[in-house]
């Protein structure tokens, strides 16, 4: 499952990114540790981190049992457009909290695709 | 190990309605993004969803590795208890915080003997 | 892949030992649920949960890649840098928010030589 083994560390990729971000707006907006408390654009940072980690348990394993039960390729082209997506959803929200819907939708479909082609590859065993 | 492949996403199943439950929160209570502030029931949906997020780790690698080492229908078990302690945990909390605690240990329950079939098949091995 | 499978378990062991000392806090600071507010030592046990769970996906995922495409004691060994690297973020975290930078960097290490040694291993396949 080579294909699937890259497209899971450029989720990690993606999800990691925004993690650095979030780190970076601790420093940028002199937010010492263990304080949540910042302004707007700390939040969001810190918001696109959360959302991307409450995100990955739909990602991963979907894209795992997809490629265990579905196929390989498949499962891969599914987690990238997740990518796609996240990517979407964090720059959107980094500019403006409204502008995050777009890149939601098609991280949620991702995921969508992704436990629908894991059913249909369950259902065939 | 297609029984813990159906339990994955009954796992999936539950976490992705908190998030459900979370997000029409934000709308019910007119709380917008990136804010976290609003009435109680609003951080309990916001709680509920943490705190399954916080436990998925110690529910999927386990009912992974119980199914890989000990056997699919033990671990599928596992984790379909583990659906039903998380589902009571959530309905309590959304009534009264109090009331997750059942819910709660059973959960608990569910993970440790994951991890204890999980311990016992590497023991075999 | 048994040290790998018991290298999982000492992580999320590690991860449920920070889950704990959060949910002492909440008792011995007298945090009701929902709440998240309360004393600084309070927010400390609470980050130190959350970071650690924040970096779990980028230790479990790269550690089950690792041992697929590279090898089973490589793996296990990087799993066990990154308990290290956590305990010590962890009782660094608790003593004082800013001594919880060596643990964070040895953390991130052991993620970023599982990751090397995943994309070793997919090249080499």
């Amino acid at each position: 499952m080579i294909f699937t083994a890259w497209a899971m560390l450029a989720v990690l990729g993606v999800y990691f990114w925004t993690g650095v971000m979030a780190g970076y707006a601790r420093v940028k907006y002199g937010v010492p540790a263990p304080s949540m408390e910042g302004p707007a654009a700390f939040h969001s940072a810190q918001r696109v981190q959360a959302n991307t980690l409450e995100q990955l348990p739909i990602v991963i394993v979907p894209l795992w049992l997809c490629a265990t039960y579905l196929g390989d390729a498949w499962a891969a082209a599914g987690g990238l457009l997740w990518c796609v997506g996240r990517i979407a959803y964090a720059l959107g929200y980094y500019r403006d909290p409204a502008r995050r819907e777009i890149g939601f939708v098609l991280g949620m479909v991702a995921s969508a695709l992704l436990i629908g082609g894991t059913v249909v590859g369950l259902l065939m065993h």
